[in-house]
């Protein structure tokens, strides 16, 4: 029960009749009866609708329709993205829990897919921290070790599909959301370009920092959900009309004319002896892989007022309506954005912009950089508990290392790269030049083949 | 010596080598001598620079090279544009005078189809005004009446083009800014959809808003300046990768299979009976020339605080640094953007960006929208300065009509229709669909050929 396979693994059975999506349902569901109540990783379990996509799934293709490898499975959504039929709670009580009757523009391309909605993940409430230990229906759990963090915001996503209860799952990434929890929880996570997943139906954080995407089992199966999520949406003013790339075909390329670069100052500082280890290794490893590793010089973004001021923005009229809604934690963060004013932050909107356009540069000598994706693996559960000053600082240095990608809005995966002694994941950080998700994917493509670490499954 | 030609009747003769683009800046030259003292439509006369630069289309043309319609003709920049070689001053004192070095975006594309920077026009400081009553170097007269404003904030863009002292001038457009002073000084003036024309070197008002566009003497000198400055600038984020039409050949089509829309609400209220009078006379006259004439419902946004926001943002610093060297005036009205909080402007500025999406339901019945340009031709001078109370209430009035475009982002040009019985100019507006420059250009052409207002000259 614990050996579940990827997507790229089952979809071709799928296509040759071998598997029907009812049994993949029916897998998921029983991993979700055993595990969830341990995780807590999901707000919504589909069964019922699950199962009924999955049987006009298998009319399809038993009638000889094929959709592509998204046909007939089970994808799970972060609790902010929209699909008809189930509530989008954002884990907060501050929402109303109504049946939303439209999808996002991103889950009717997965329904376009042939893609079966599983479940709506837990999350950190309003996706506004890296711990998802804020959440009105409880706190998300490691699935390999219960004591610790899943990580956030997107945790319980990285948490049911490194537990099988989900083939993948769709997360949202404004400082690290979707790759931060990938890395502590042994999985993919892969924040795209900004502007190339269209956010509409999403419930935003920052709009200028907010990112959607894959977390998944492997680099391949990001790499095909990306396929079918990706693209301009003409309603939606952050996506931008640039060419989707036949990201699965990429693959197939290795990585061997490729460059790397190696920005140590900031990245590589202050890391886990363990983590700092792994990063060794890795990077000895990658070396085999490409055309070279070399060290790169880079200005690190740091600013968070924009995502202060928008996330307040957003929020400012039901937080000061009904505060009592909000978890007092998710109030304190709101309300530090309240206070900035138009013109500083107008002044910070545009040094993204400026900070975006210079970004470029560095892919001049190098096509990708690698880092760790967070400093440390995940931390006790206890420890962020034990005092309410603790909580912020230790998101903080989790998310370090991810925040400037989306400063950058560069495209950005995180891809299992070792244990520690205990037995916690540690994740490798790979961005490339935007738009360049392809060449992102290559190198993480050829680093996980190279490895087992993806192979690796957790206890359910 | 005021019969002066425009670009499409002089550029054919240019090009048969039979007119030199040194007579044209011998002829520009000898206006500006004439007309300028009563006018100060220009804050730095180019004339050694633009002889040079003639001299050069000269020998270029005379050995067989032709750069196209431009080539040898001498334009004037709003002195907010950048040219190498000459000072941007935004008719402040808060901007130190120095050479600039470098060639705003634009101004490089210009050169490169071979135009001749004659000047730079005189504005109202930092385009924050609608009368260019408010400059360093003076307030520019208008050219029919000496004792009326020329409009603003291109007030001396347009006054040098409707003088004869440029064949064309290049304006911004924030809230009315080029074609509000092209109707009271009875030139054309094209405001470009958001997003047409890249504003890298040109100093900003409000980014959000801002939009660089050509005045000229006829429709199809429009066309063909705004084919010299359009496209896209991977340097301006503002700027969108939408193909440039053939806007010139656009105009060959005539305009029976377009559909008009006439939003009498607002836009046809409070006029003075003059410009009321023009209006039923124009659109009696667009009927016969179009495929419908049809009143259309819109709803009109308003709202000021973006632009307070972004304006106040970009001065803030230097004004508090040094609030003496702005007008006083200025600094009432940059200071009104201060208190302005985050969380309103980024709530604000997502409103214009769904305005902007949804305004394009609207040309779904119609191609173009006609208005008058402003409710009351050129007041007095001295009735605005009567009372410091009065200028702000006026100027808000003569760019109430076209205010609500900039918000909307779309294409809108100016053309005179008619005259008041003292001879002041009345301006008419036509605005289309996001990035169709071209149809709006052929209703304007097409109403041009069939009325004479544009032939008439001012004494110079």
């Amino acid at each position: 029960m614990n050996n579940f396979s990827s997507i790229s693994e089952i979809f071709p059975r799928v296509r040759r009749k071998e598997v029907s999506p009812v049994d993949l349902v029916r897998e998921c569901l029983s991993r979700i009866e055993k595990a969830h109540p341990a995780l807590n990783a999901l707000i919504t379990i589909a069964a019922e609708s699950a199962m009924a996509e999955a049987q006009a799934a298998e009319t399809e293709i038993q009638h000889g329709m094929w959709r592509g490898p998204l046909h007939g499975i089970p994808i799970s959504l972060k609790d902010l993205v929209d699909a008809a039929g189930l509530p989008t709670t954002a884990a907060s009580a501050a929402l109303s829990h109504h049946i939303r009757t439209e999808d996002a523009e991103l889950t009717r391309r997965l329904r376009q897919a042939g893609a079966v909605i599983i479940g709506k993940d837990n999350l950190h409430e309003f996706a506004y921290g890296g711990s998802s230990l804020v959440s009105h229906f409880g706190e998300v759990h490691n699935p390999w070790d219960r004591e610790r963090i899943a990580g956030g915001s997107s945790g319980g996503s990285a948490a049911a599909v490194a537990a099988g209860m989900s083939y993948a799952a769709i997360g949202t990434d404004t400082a690290g959301s979707i790759r931060e929890p990938a890395a502590l929880c042994g999985c993919v996570g892969l924040k795209p370009t900004y502007g190339r997943v269209s956010a509409r139906g999403v419930i935003p954080l920052s709009t200028s920092l907010d990112h959607v995407g894959p977390l998944a089992r492997t680099v391949a199966d990001a790499a095909i959900v990306l396929e079918g999520i990706a693209g301009y949406d003409a309603a939606d003013i952050t996506t931008v009309d640039v060419p989707v790339a036949d990201y699965s075909s990429a693959l197939k390329q290795d990585a061997k004319a490729l460059r790397v670069g190696v920005p140590r100052k900031f990245f590589y500082e202050d890391l886990d002896p363990e983590v700092a280890s792994a990063m060794d290794h890795a990077l000895r490893g990658i070396e085999t892989l490409v055309a070279s590793v070399t060290d790169v010089q880079l200005d690190v973004p740091t600013d968070r007022t924009v995502a202060m001021a928008e996330s307040y923005a957003y929020h400012a009229n039901k937080l000061e309506r009904d505060p009592d809604k909000y978890d007092p934690e998710t109030v304190r963060r709101l309300r530090a954005g309240e206070k900035i004013s138009a013109s500083e932050y107008i002044e910070k909107r545009r040094e993204i912009d400026e900070v975006r356009r210079r970004i470029g540069e560095v892919f001049g000598d190098v096509d990708v950089l690698v880092t760790p994706t967070t400093p440390i693996p995940a931390p006790l559960i206890a420890d962020l508990r034990s005092n309410q000053e603790n909580l912020r600082p230790a998101e903080l240095k989790l998310l370090r290392g991810t925040r400037p990608f989306n400063v950058w809005g560069l495209p950005t995966i995180s891809v299992p790269c070792g244990f520690t002694q205990t037995g916690l994941p540690i994740g490798l950080q790979i961005a490339g030049r935007q738009w360049r998700e392809d060449l992102v994917l290559r190198v993480a493509h050829a680093y996980e083949q190279a490895t087992a670490w993806h192979k690796r499954r957790c206890e359910v």
